[in-house]
């Protein structure tokens, strides 16, 4: 079956490690954070402080460079019980700093795949993150010109893409949600009545992570972008 | 003359210190961060340093409080020649996250406003900010049933607003934005044929503040909210 015997009006695309590299860029940024606090904990514990100052200051500060900046100097503090020079604290905001000024490197297919829907589909992209981070990043992509919208999300869960369906005006079975994130893309999608596809990413936030064997009518999983066109004519 | 002369379908309303009070609670952070570094320099220099710290950091952090929590622990690194104690970045961390659970006090006659024109008009909030804090405010403002739906913008300027309008498919004579800010609500949307109203708020960030004698057709200024009833009817 393809989606051209249903009614898709809208295809959205989550951005980050579907459109372009991100989560490697952070797992540099950690790499370098464990490094500069060897000396107070082994690198195993170091990350594990970490994603748990990380999840439990979600709530507060959502997703984002500057939260996992804030995040990591609280997870510095914690793990030196203080005992750290402040010039590390410096050392962290430049890491930040860089994180987000990293390039954007698009991943293989992307832009082939967008000049081939666009014509036929509203396409827009659904992320989650930082409004100005998501901003510069499409405008650095070059990519923009093929989406009629950025929607930046704080949470992707059932409610926040009802909410989206309908400033789109229209039904979940015409919205088909593409990303690298079972959890976030395309579970509360399909749970909705909408179509999801999903394309793994070698690399995968630890908190972004579930264990299943999901099957469903409306779903399906892509080894990469350019697989989506066999399914979308 | 009122505004039912005109053909206003739209309504935008700024949120911080327009709908309800942000500014003074920055205030008493900024004061907070001021007496803990007052062993390093007069207060009136460290206000100073931070402003330049924040202004040199808004491209990259953009408006907000986990950006302004950054761009204080850098101030403090800064003016202290990294003479600090860690200690004090931990507070500042914690004087951040307390910023962004601080509870939300409505400006008075805002909801009375609200509710009468709900029925003629599409009302929406057109913010700067971070998209988490802006959400979280709305949510526990209770004025959320008010709105259309929420912009976050990264920023406001004439671009900002005419991708706005445009998404909102009207013309820019049928927009009529209110804010406390002359700078960023209303000065551009007039600027693209739009209407302003300008309600000023006792306290304003020095970075927003202009100074001019604004005389234009579609612009006005209310002491205080209730006021602008007189000409939207």
């Amino acid at each position: 079956m393809t989606y051209t015997n249903t009614n898709i009006k809208v295809i959205a695309f989550d951005a980050d490690d579907t459109l372009w590299v991100n989560e490697p860029y952070f797992r540099k940024t950690e790499e370098k954070f464990y490094a500069l606090l060897e000396n107070f904990l082994t690198g195993h514990n170091i990350e594990r402080e970490l994603l748990k100052t990380e999840i439990g200051n979600l709530a507060l500060y959502g997703y984002g460079v500057k939260g996992f900046t804030l995040s990591m100097i609280e997870t510095a503090l914690n793990v030196s019980d203080k005992k750290i020079n402040v010039d590390i604290v410096e050392k962290v905001i430049k890491m930040g700093k860089e994180l987000l000024e990293e390039p954007i490197e698009l991943l293989e297919g992307v832009e082939d795949v967008l000049a081939q829907l666009k014509p036929k589909y509203k396409l827009v992209v659904a992320t989650k993150g930082d409004l100005l981070d998501q901003q510069r990043k499409l405008h650095k992509s070059g990519l923009g010109h093929y989406f009629h919208h950025i929607e930046v999300m704080s949470e992707k869960g059932e409610e926040d893409y009802s909410k989206l369906i309908g400033r789109l005006d229209i039904k979940p079975e015409e919205f088909l949600m593409i990303g690298n994130s079972l959890k976030s893309d395309v579970l509360p999608v399909v749970k909705i009545g909408g179509h999801g596809i999903h394309i793994p990413f070698h690399t995968t936030w630890a908190h972004e992570v579930v264990d299943t064997n999901f099957e469903h009518p409306n779903f399906r999983i892509a080894e990469k972008i350019a697989d989506i066109l066999e399914w979308i004519e």
